[in-house]
């Protein structure tokens, strides 16, 4: 293909103008002749409507039935984008997930892609049509419809993208591109021209809401650039793409946070082998995604304590699944704390660049903010820390580290 | 399968409370061990919504677009219901046209069902759930999505119960049954218990709105009795089937009326072979159809009037249609009239009784009422009249035939 595939996010499609503003872009980038898929999110709070419909008829929607529930949001969207582009003489046609060969495993509600039958759409962009693509959807080997979960449209968006060889996938959202950090925290932080996928892999897993981590990922392996931009101005936006060469390593890109942390601290672990499998084995089968995990074996006695941190809003589910677990493997008790966040900071090379780690911890200190929990990637630095004292670190470590300066 | 298909409106299922209670009438029938499909319409005003919706970025939505846009209103109320009868225990679940297998033709916001491939809803059912079954949708060969124009979801249920070889298809709206006439005009009106194809047949295309004619026609076809109840109230309804020994025939059994009338004039039409047809052919290349048609050929001239009638919304679009044809084909001119309405006597046997034809144009002339057109057919007796006057005209029928006397 050589063409493009773009992404519209739920804000930048959220009534008929803001869809008339994307038709506008759409159209003025078909201009140039380069074959196009658009994938769009449904319209603005579509499917937190459709999720409190579901409520008003049961507390516990079955998943299947939620998510053939939720893909009428995006049909709605990419239904109603492809009308505003035929009104202005642009040729376009609009596909369900199951249409544009999207095929997942059964997971329903937080399906995976197994794989891309791009035929149909091949045949679109080959007839000159531009390919509006329902994204967060896809179709198991049964037909039943299932959600790919959290960032899941941006998914989508990349999954196309591969298959069809698209020399580019263009994610569209209500910010500028990607930040040294949240902009509404610190006023000083400055959008990046470029970042590495590994660096936006650790910016989007530490909080930075920008893209989700698995569609970089996606990227990063099949190697396509994403630019990311805002759909509501004309501006150039952020390249993730293989960075080695371009830029400075060794260099602090950017700090992010995320004030939703909770912390499960299972005390009193009996220091034997399997104990930690039984519990995460729980944890999975739940469908919880744990964040930082961190135990010391002690060596005063047979018993230490583990503690990990999920996202708050997995907290209740984390504790309905470990709790008749804990006892019954000799544990004394579970505690929680879900009033924490985090912040970090991500670079190539921060952790192997003597002094990053010891300047963070410092910065920290000088303000008085104590330390919970520490973790560290090749190109991170992650402290745990009090919920609402993240926007302080943020403005803190920002300055720090000049990130003003560029 | 010898189980039931059920439909349920869109009034039935228009907010969660509706959905709930059909949900309870479901699980009741369904705890007599019978197989069961249900057919649902779009909760409530969601088709208008999403067609105003439509119009916001677009006057002239795509057909195709549209279709897959409007499908979305019965997935959402199938899924609903699915999860509302999970909830009471019953297991239940949804199906898209398309994954119920519904193949219909090309021809998008009117299309025909060519065919149902029910293995999928056997195999559920086989499985001991309740399938729920998006209404007025199916799909093509492509696998487009098209919906099936106006009584698409009763047409749904009919088919599947034809596929399935069900003992009985049940049609639960806002009416208890077929009345003698329409209640809210005569309050006299009284209900139906039984009622054959054929008349419900010419009650359905003369503008009782109860069941479409399309959905009747099929049920007949396939010899397939049709239950017409209230989802609202516990009552017995009307049942449509054969009834040739069960009631006395040649009896007027209800009178129907229309109040959408238009009539247009082609005036001055040459009397020659193949000036109708060019007209007919070019009124169904735009999808309208017409009802009655009236020409007399002139015995004074070479040219005659050809008058015909059509749904009033559809009056603009027939204006279009032959406008340039007229002149082109040499007649004079077209006149319209929107402001008609009819009412019709049906009951077996009425145009080959004597004095029933004389007795309603004597009702009719009693009430000062003025004929514009009359049309029959074995079962009917229809006359256009002043729209108006169309509630004078079925209270002086409904007495003058005595039908509130049963």
């Amino acid at each position: 293909m050589s063409g493009v595939v773009q992404k519209y996010g739920g804000s930048s499609v959220a009534n008929a103008e803001r869809i008339l503003n994307v038709a506008g872009r759409v159209a003025r980038r078909r201009a140039t002749g380069e074959p196009m898929v658009v994938v769009v999110s449904a319209m603005g709070d579509t499917t937190d409507e459709l999720i409190a419909l579901a409520r008003q008829v049961t507390e516990r929607p079955a998943d299947r039935e939620m998510d053939l529930l939720l893909s009428t949001g995006e049909i709605i969207s990419c239904t109603l984008l492809a009308m505003a582009l035929r009104e202005r003489g642009v040729p376009a046609r609009s596909f369900t997930g199951a249409q544009a060969g999207i095929l997942t495993d059964r997971s329903h509600g937080r399906a995976r892609i197994l794989g891309v039958e791009p035929a149909r759409l091949q045949r679109c962009l080959n007839d000159g049509e531009v390919a509006i693509v329902a994204g967060f959807q896809g179709i198991t080997p049964e037909t039943d419809v299932t959600t790919l979960g959290r960032g899941g449209s941006d998914t989508t968006a990349v999954a196309l993208a591969a298959a069809l060889g698209a020399r580019c996938c263009e994610i569209y959202t209500d910010v500028k591109g990607v930040y040294t950090c949240d902009p509404r925290i610190e006023p000083a932080a400055r959008k990046l021209d470029v970042i590495s996928y590994e660096e936006m892999l650790e910016m989007a897993s530490q909080g930075s809401r920008v893209m989700h981590p698995r569609a970089v990922e996606l990227c990063a392996i099949h190697g396509i650039p994403i630019l990311v931009a805002s759909s509501l101005v004309d501006a150039p936006g952020t390249m993730i793409q293989e960075t080695s060469e371009m830029e400075p390593s060794n260099k602090v890109r950017g700090i992010s946070h995320d004030i939703h942390i909770a912390k499960v601290t299972v005390v009193g672990t009996p220091d034997r082998p399997g104990i930690a499998a039984a519990i995460f084995r729980r944890l999975t089968e739940a469908g919880i995604l744990v964040d930082a995990i961190v135990q010391n074996a002690s060596v005063h006695s047979d018993a230490t304590d583990l503690s990990f941190t999920v996202n708050s809003d997995d907290l209740l589910r984390a504790q309905d699944a470990l709790n008749d677990q804990v006892l019954a493997l000799g544990c004394r008790e579970l505690l929680t704390n879900d009033s924490l966040g985090k912040v970090s900071i991500v670079g190539t090379g921060v952790l192997n660049t003597p002094g990053y780690a010891s300047r963070m911890f410092g910065v920290l200190a000088d303000a008085g903010i104590n330390i919970e929990l520490i973790t560290t990637s090749e190109i991170r630095i992650t402290c745990i820390i009090e919920q609402d004292r993240v926007p302080d670190a943020v403005r803190a470590l920002h300055a720090a580290f000049q990130l003003d300066e560029g």
